[in-house]
C-alpha cells in the first residue's frame, strides 16, 4: 500500500522528476530535467548495451522477465472510435499502484500533427491522463521534431548527390526515401521537387509522410542503444544505385543523422494524474510500422522496477495487428518475454462486430446502439474469441479489460464475462476514465493473479530462417484468411530481398485495422477470405519487410474544421485552451 | 573582479542553470532546466507586459537603459568569411566579466540546417565559444522546431481551406505563406503540391523557405510577451480573399499557433566558455528580416543586470543592414536605447575593401592578401568610415574592434587604430578567438569609457507617420545611393498597403549584405549608384514592409562534401564528432 499514499498525495500536483523517479526505481543522476514537470532518463542508467538478438525471436528467451512482470495491453479490433486502450493501460497502472504493486507504464508519444485535427493526442482522457497533458500532447521534449530533422536531413543528401552528379548512380524512379512531417496536410501527400533553375536541383516527384510513418522513428524504438541506433541508420536503404542498394551509409548521412537523435534515445518520464510513472517514448505508425513504444522504454522499467515489479506497455490495434508485431518484432529484438496480454473489449465494440450496426469515424455512435442488447453482444463475441485465440497462440494468457463506458447497461457487461469466462479467460470490469485507478482495481487483480500463475512463454508466429512467404502465410493464417495471394512484383521483389540477403527479416503486415481480414466492411471474425499483397516494401534500417494488403495512408488530412480552430492561449495565465 | 575568479573556476565545467541564472540576475524560480546545462527563463521574470510602443521608434526614449549599459555588436561590410562579429561579442562579454562588470549576452540562435552544410553553427569559436556547444548548433531546447511546427500548421490550414470549398474566396496565386523547414534542401525551392487524387488537395505551385525566413521567427524575436505573440500571430496575412487580406486569424489558426510557440518564447539560457551568461533566443533572418535577437531576451538580461552592468547584443550583417534595423524595428518596439555601437573589422575585410583582392565564399584568401600591406588596408578605409557615419547617424558613439586573426601584421593593425582615431572612434584590437576574455580586456575598457562618455540616444533614421517610399529613401540615402528606382508593380503595392493602412510600419530593404550598395560587387563605399527596388513584401504580423532590391535566397542547398559527411558520434561517450 505504499504507492496508494503516495498518489493521493500528488493528486493533481506537480510532482518533481527525481521524486518521480525514485518511483521508477531510477537514480536522481540520470534524471535529466526537460522543464519543470518532465525529465528523460540518461542512457546510463541501463546496463551495457547488449549485442542485439538475432530477428524474428531467435533470442526471446532471455531477457529480465524473470523478474518484472511484463504485460502488453492489446485489445479486439477496435471501432473507428477506438476501444480506449491506452486509458484502460493507465487506469490498470494506476490500479496495480493502488493495491499495493510498483508499476511503471510505457507507451507511445502521439503525434502532434492529429492533435491539430480530429482526434486529441494519445495521453488519455478523464481520470486516465497522462500529466503534464499539454506536453504530452503537443512537442514534449522535442523527440519527433529530432526525428523529422534527422529523417530530412537524408532527403536532402539524396537530392543533394543527385544535384552534384550522382556518383553513386542512384535511379530516380527507385528512391524510396520521402521527407516527413508532424503536420496533417494532404497536399503533400504527392509533390514534384527540384522546379525553378538548374541551381535549383533535380525536378522529380516525391511525397511527405507523417513523423511517425519514418522508418526513422521505428529504428528509435527498437533500437538497444546508441552503438545499435547508429548502426540501424547506416543500413537504411533509399533507393538502388549503380552497384545496388544505396543506403544512408554510403550517402554519409548516418552520423549526423544520429547527432540529432541522441538525446531523442533518451525515454521521457512523465506521470499518469495520479502520479505512476510513465516513459512515454516514440511513436511508429501502427499500420506500415511497429506501432509499439520503444525498447529502451521498457528495459529502463523492468530494471526500475525490479522483481515483482510490473512493466506495461501497449501494442497498437487490436491482438492480430498490434500483438503479433510485438511478440515477432519487438520482443524478439529486446529479448523481453510478456507472460500476459491484457484484452480490452467494449460494450460498444462487440455489438458493431455483431455486423448490426454502422459505426461511422467523425459521426456519434447511432441512436439504436444505446439500447440494452445481450443479444447484439453476443451476435459479436466472435472477434473476442478469435483474438483470444490469437493471444494464447502466441504464448500469452489472456485477461479481458471490459472498458465499461457510461451508455452500457449491466446485462452487456454480464454477457462479457459469461464469453469471456466460456473461453476460459480471466474478465475484469474497468472505469479508467470516469474513476481512474479506483475503478480499475478488478482489473489490477486479475493481471497480478494471472501474472502470479502464468507459467507461459511468448512464442513467435515464425522463425527468422523460415523464407519470406511462410512467414506472410503464418500471420495471415492467424488472422484466419485462407490463402495469400501475391501481385507479381510483390513476388518478384521478395525473391529479390531473399536474394540480396533480408531474408530472414520479420514481417509487418499492413492491412486495415478495422478487421480481421484486409477488407475494413469485415466484422466479426470473418473466415473465407484471402489476404491480397498488393506491394512488398523493405525497412533494412528497422529490420523487416512489409506487405502492403489495402490502401493505406501515411499523411492525414485535416477536416473541415480542424480542431486547431478550437484551440488558443490564455495570455494572461499562459495556459492552453482546447486541447483534446 | 567578481566574475573573474568565478569564470576561472568554471572554465570548461558545466554550471548548474541556477547558479548562472544568478549570474544573471535571475531568481532561481524563474529558472526552467532543459538538460543538464540549459534553462529556459520563466516569463513571470519579467514585469508585466508593457503596452507596445508605436512602430518606427515614437517611443524609443523609454525603457531601461538609463540603468543598463545596452550595446549592440555590428560590423563593417563582411566578406563572405564574416568578420567575427559573434566571436567578437563573445570574447567582449567576458573581457567586461574579466575587468569587474556584470554583462549578459543576448544572441540569435543559429539555425540547424546551415551546420550541416558550409558553415558551423553560430556559437562561436576557439576560446569565445557559447557552452554547451553540441546544443547551440543543433536542437537548443527545440524553439525552432516550433517556429516550424506553428508556420507549417497555418500552411497546411490554407490549403486545408482551399480543399474544404475555400469559404474565404482566397485567391491562390496571391498566396504568399509558404513551408518552412530547418534544413539546407534547394528542391523545396520550388515545387508543386497536391498531385494525386481529388482527396489528395489542391494543386498549386508553392515553396519551401529555411525556418529563420519564417514570419513567424521574427512575430517571436519582437514580442513584448504572450499577448503581444498571440494578436501579431492573428494578423499574419496569407493572401488575397473575397473580402480582402485574409489573415491566420480568419483561419482560426492563431491560437493554435500561439499554443505552439509558448515554450520558444521563454529565452534560452546558456553560457560562454568562461561563464558568461548568454541568452540565445530567435533567430530571424538577416537579410529579408531583422537578423536580431529576442527583445524579451534584451528586457530579462537589463533588469538581471541592473544599473551599471553591461547587456551586449548583435546586429546581422554590416552596420548599414543591421544596425539600422536594430534601431528602426527593434528598438522602436521594445523601447530600449543602446549608446554605443561596437563597429568590428578585420584587415582581411578592410584589404578585400580595396578592391585589389578577390575573395570567394568556400574558398581559401588569395595568398598575396597575407602579406603585409598597410597600404591594402588604408585603400579599403572608405568602407569603415561609412559604417561610422552610420552609426553615428544613429545616435550612437561607435567603438571600433578589430578582430586580429593570426595572419595579420602589426603594422596593418596600427593602420586601422590610425583611420579609427583620426575620424574620432574610440578603437582596440581584441583577439577573442585565441585568447578569449583576456583577449578582449581592452575592448572592454573601451566599451566601458564610451558608455560612461556617451549621453546620446538613438536616433530612428525615419517617422512612424513619413510615408513608405520616404522611409525608403531614408535608408537609400543612408547606404549612399544617390536615389531609388522602382518596378511598377512594387510602386503600385506600396500605394495598396497606404490604403489599407499600414504605411506607419517600418521598412526593411532586403539586398546583398556584402556591399553597401545593392550590388555585391561594388566594394568599399560605392557611390553614384541607385536603390533598384524590384518587389515589396508586407509582414503584417511582424509589422513591416521589405523592400527586395536583388536576387535573395530563402533556402540555402547543400555543398558537394555537406558537413554532415564529417558529422557522427562516438558511440561509446555519446560525443558528437566533427561539429564545427
Amino acid at each position: 500500500m505504499i504507492n496508494e499514499a503516495r498518489t493521493s498525495a500528488c493528486h493533481h500536483g506537480r510532482i518533481d522528476p527525481v521524486a518521480l523517479a525514485a518511483r521508477a526505481g531510477i537514480q536522481s543522476d540520470h534524471v535529466i530535467p526537460y522543464g519543470r514537470e518532465m525529465a528523460k532518463i540518461d542512457l546510463a542508467a541501463l546496463p551495457d548495451e547488449p549485442k542485439p538478438a538475432e530477428p524474428a525471436g531467435a533470442d526471446a528467451s532471455a531477457g529480465r522477465s524473470e523478474s518484472a512482470n511484463y504485460v502488453v495491453v492489446t485489445a479486439v479490433t477496435p471501432t473507428p472510435f477506438g476501444e480506449g486502450k491506452t486509458t484502460t493501460a493507465i487506469g490498470l497502472a494506476q490500479g496495480l499502484a493502488r493495491i499495493g504493486n510498483r508499476a511503471v507504464l510505457t507507451l507511445r508519444q502521439g503525434a502532434m500533427g492529429p492533435t491539430f485535427g480530429i482526434k486529441g493526442g494519445a495521453g488519455g482522457a478523464g481520470q486516465a491522463r497522462i500529466l503534464p497533458a499539454e506536453q504530452a500532447g503537443l512537442h514534449l521534449t522535442g523527440d519527433f521534431h529530432a526525428v523529422t530533422a534527422a529523417h530530412n536531413l537524408l532527403s536532402a543528401m539524396i537530392d543533394n548527390h543527385l544535384h552534384h552528379g550522382n556518383e553513386l548512380g542512384i535511379q530516380e524512379r527507385t528512391i524510396t526515401w520521402p521527407r516527413v512531417l508532424d503536420v496533417n496536410d494532404r497536399s503533400l501527400r504527392h509533390i514534384i521537387t527540384g522546379l525553378g533553375a538548374a541551381t535549383d536541383g533535380v525536378t522529380r516527384q516525391a511525397s511527405f509522410d507523417i513523423t511517425p510513418a519514418s522508418e526513422v522513428m521505428v529504428i528509435l524504438s527498437l533500437a538497444t542503444g546508441l552503438a545499435d541506433l547508429r548502426a540501424r541508420l547506416g543500413r537504411i536503404i533509399i533507393a538502388k544505385g549503380r552497384i545496388g542498394w544505396v543506403t544512408a551509409e554510403d550517402l554519409g548521412a548516418a552520423g549526423a543523422m544520429c547527432a540529432l537523435l541522441r538525446e531523442a534515445l533518451e525515454p521521457n518520464l512523465l506521470r499518469t494524474g495520479e502520479g505512476v510513472p510513465v516513459l512515454l517514448h516514440t511513436g511508429p505508425f501502427g499500420n506500415i510500422a511497429t506501432g509499439c513504444s520503444s525498447i529502451i522504454a521498457d528495459r529502463l522499467a523492468a530494471q526500475g522496477v525490479g522483481e515483482g515489479g510490473y512493466v506495461l506497455t501497449e501494442a497498437g490495434f487490436g491482438a492480430d495487428m498490434g500483438l503479433e508485431r510485438f511478440i515477432d518484432v519487438k520482443c524478439a529484438r529486446s529479448g523481453m518475454s510478456p507472460r500476459v496480454a491484457v484484452v480490452v473489449v467494449s460494450v460498444r465494440a462487440l455489438k458493431a462486430h455483431s455486423g448490426r450496426h454502422r459505426v461511422v469515424s467523425g459521426k456519434d455512435l447511432p441512436e439504436e446502439m444505446l439500447a440494452p442488447s445481450a443479444e447484439d453482444v453476443r451476435a459479436g463475441a466472435d472477434n473476442l474469441l478469435k483474438h483470444l485465440e490469437i493471444v494464447r497462440g502466441l504464448g500469452l494468457s489472456p485477461v479481458v479489460a471490459i472498458n465499461v463506458f457510461p451508455t452500457d447497461h449491466d446485462c452487456e457487461i454480464e454477457e462479457i464475462r459469461a464469453i469471456a469466462r466460456q473461453a476460459g479467460a480471466r474478465v475484469a470490469a474497468s472505469r479508467p476514465v470516469t474513476d481512474g485507478g479506483a475503478g480499475c482495481e478488478e482489473l489490477a487483480q486479475a493481471v497480478v493473479d494471472a501474472c502470479r500463475e502464468s507459467t507461459g512463454q511468448a512464442q513467435p508466429l515464425y522463425r527468422a530462417d523460415d523464407d519470406l512467404r511462410t512467414k506472410i502465410s503464418a500471420i495471415a493464417t492467424m488472422y484466419g484468411a485462407q490463402g495469400v495471394d501475391y501481385q507479381p512484383a510483390a513476388s518478384r521483389l521478395l525473391e529479390a530481398y531473399e536474394a540480396d540477403g533480408f531474408g530472414n527479416l520479420p514481417v509487418l503486415i499492413a492491412k486495415t485495422p478495422l478487421s480481421l481480414s484486409a477488407d475494413p466492411s469485415l466484422k466479426g471474425a470473418p473466415t473465407g477470405w484471402r489476404l491480397p499483397v498488393r506491394e512488398v516494401r523493405l525497412a533494412a534500417g528497422a529490420g523487416y519487410v512489409y506487405a502492403i494488403c489495402g490502401n493505406l495512408s501515411t499523411m492525414p488530412g485535416l477536416p473541415s474544421h480542424p480542431a486547431a480552430q478550437d484551440i488558443d492561449v490564455d495570455t494572461t495565465t499562459g495556459a492552453i485552451l482546447g486541447l483534446r
